[in-house]
């Protein structure tokens, strides 16, 4: 999916919000579980109840791995039902010497019809290249992340003389890996703070920003300080929308959540794209 | 598998190679196409062969996702007819948040039974600890690897005033994670200049190298700088052992490579290890 399309849908749908398929098995409601495939079911009625809200689909695939082979057919399933103009990312945080990442983009892009992939930065450049051959296919290339253990090595700061963080030096390599219509960032929200450091350096490419909602991040200050002239941000929630209720309602109050957050990034994306 | 049974193996079979079961389905000798798991029975054949000259196994889990479903049939095949005192080693470089590092550690420690799984360091503590709660199921964290790319990120210089690479100060923290029977890391052969200043920092460990063979390291640097009184080591090698031949020998020609690798460990062992 090339950024205009993507940027379309947002202007289209009001609505910069991702929807993280992190499907339990655990946690289904108890009247799936009757179903074939109960994941799959899950699956289809949140994408059926909120698919006009949102404009991307990311399910972690720690989820379906957990399951072994059936996991795969029901991620496999799910990405059939998504409609083709979502946005859909393979949460998969991949990564590996040359002649292996491509086979990972082989698994997510052939096997399965993934339009991105996050891709961990630790092994350099040969280990992101081989998942940006294809034009409309995306690297999601993790920066700041949102848990308490990006502290431990994403914020060290490097003898560079800028006393820069690591993290601001992988943003600032990474980008002359790809143009920005197929290289976005993660930067968890719940690093409100640091949002400016990340936009220094890539104004203009989209990031990707889990931690609102479980992990406790703000929408506002994300989208305040993050967003930019194409909007610049798919803002992720996973367990506050699809796990909503867990009862026969489920997809209705998946819904109801996902138009809750849908019409807060309305308010903002009138008061920092659209007015520009 | 404890650390005491693994050193007790590398005795026995005056062996501490890893073999990599990186079986690409495009590589199989055509009269296997024929069975109705080629992957297996390519698998099954070489571990038949080779089992009693190495002490490790490890699939790269790429080559199994990249076939989808049917992929991850093939791999937990494979494992289930590996020796039960041959340490198996889930080459994955997982890691993410917390309950979803959890979620991988099940598939690989519970869905599958691997003694061990290789993780990326870059998402800190709470992404790695989740693979660290069973006794006997290890972390191989990336530390410094054999691929090009290692020079973008893992060796940046940091501003701690000691002048560190940042893969330094991955060791230094991230053993404090786990115990020496816990955690081994990735140090690739063709680092061999920097060998000396990981043993500086875990000179206890386990290493897990790849990078002898195909990608050029020497097996006889490693050795010398490496070892320690456990032997340290396990030296990996993927290609030049399973694709010693492509004919209806190719089981055959992957023990006598084997064999070779294994009488050259033989004599590091006596020289460096055993006379110690």
């Amino acid at each position: 999916m090339t950024r205009e399309k993507l940027f379309e849908q947002i202007l289209q749908k009001k609505s910069y919000l991702c929807i993280g398929l992190d499907t339990d098995p655990k946690r289904l409601p108890e009247h799936l579980l009757d179903h074939e495939d109960p994941v799959f079911e899950f699956n289809r009625q949140i994408v059926e109840a909120t698919a006009d809200l949102c404009v991307a689909y990311k399910p972690n695939i720690a989820f379906y791995e957990a399951q072994g082979p059936k996991g795969w057919v029901s991620l496999e399933k799910t990405l059939e039902i998504i409609p083709e103009e979502i946005f859909t990312i393979a949460d998969a945080k991949r990564g590996d010497i040359g002649n292996t990442s491509e086979l990972y983009a082989r698994a997510f892009f052939e096997t399965m019809n993934f339009n991105s992939i996050t891709v961990a930065p630790y092994m350099g450049a040969d280990s992101v290249k081989p998942f940006l051959v294809q034009p409309g296919r995306w690297v999601i290339l993790l920066a700041l992340t949102s848990n308490p253990g990006s502290k431990d090595f994403q914020m060290l700061k490097l003898s560079d003389g800028n006393e820069e963080y690591l993290f601001e030096q992988v943003l600032r390599e990474s980008a002359n890996w790809a143009s920005v219509g197929q290289m976005m960032y993660v930067v968890g929200a719940t690093q409100g703070e640091y949002i400016e450091r990340v936009r220094a350096i890539v104004p203009n490419h989209f990031l990707l920003v889990p931690g609102v909602g479980a992990q406790g991040g703000s929408l506002e200050e994300i989208s305040r300080l993050g967003m930019n002239q194409q909007c610049g941000l798919l803002v992720n929630s996973s367990r506050a929308i699809i796990y909503a209720s867990s009862g026969r309602d489920f997809a209705e109050k998946a819904r109801e959540a996902a138009l809750e957050v849908q019409k807060e990034m309305e308010q903002y994306l009138e008061q920092y794209v659209m007015h520009l």
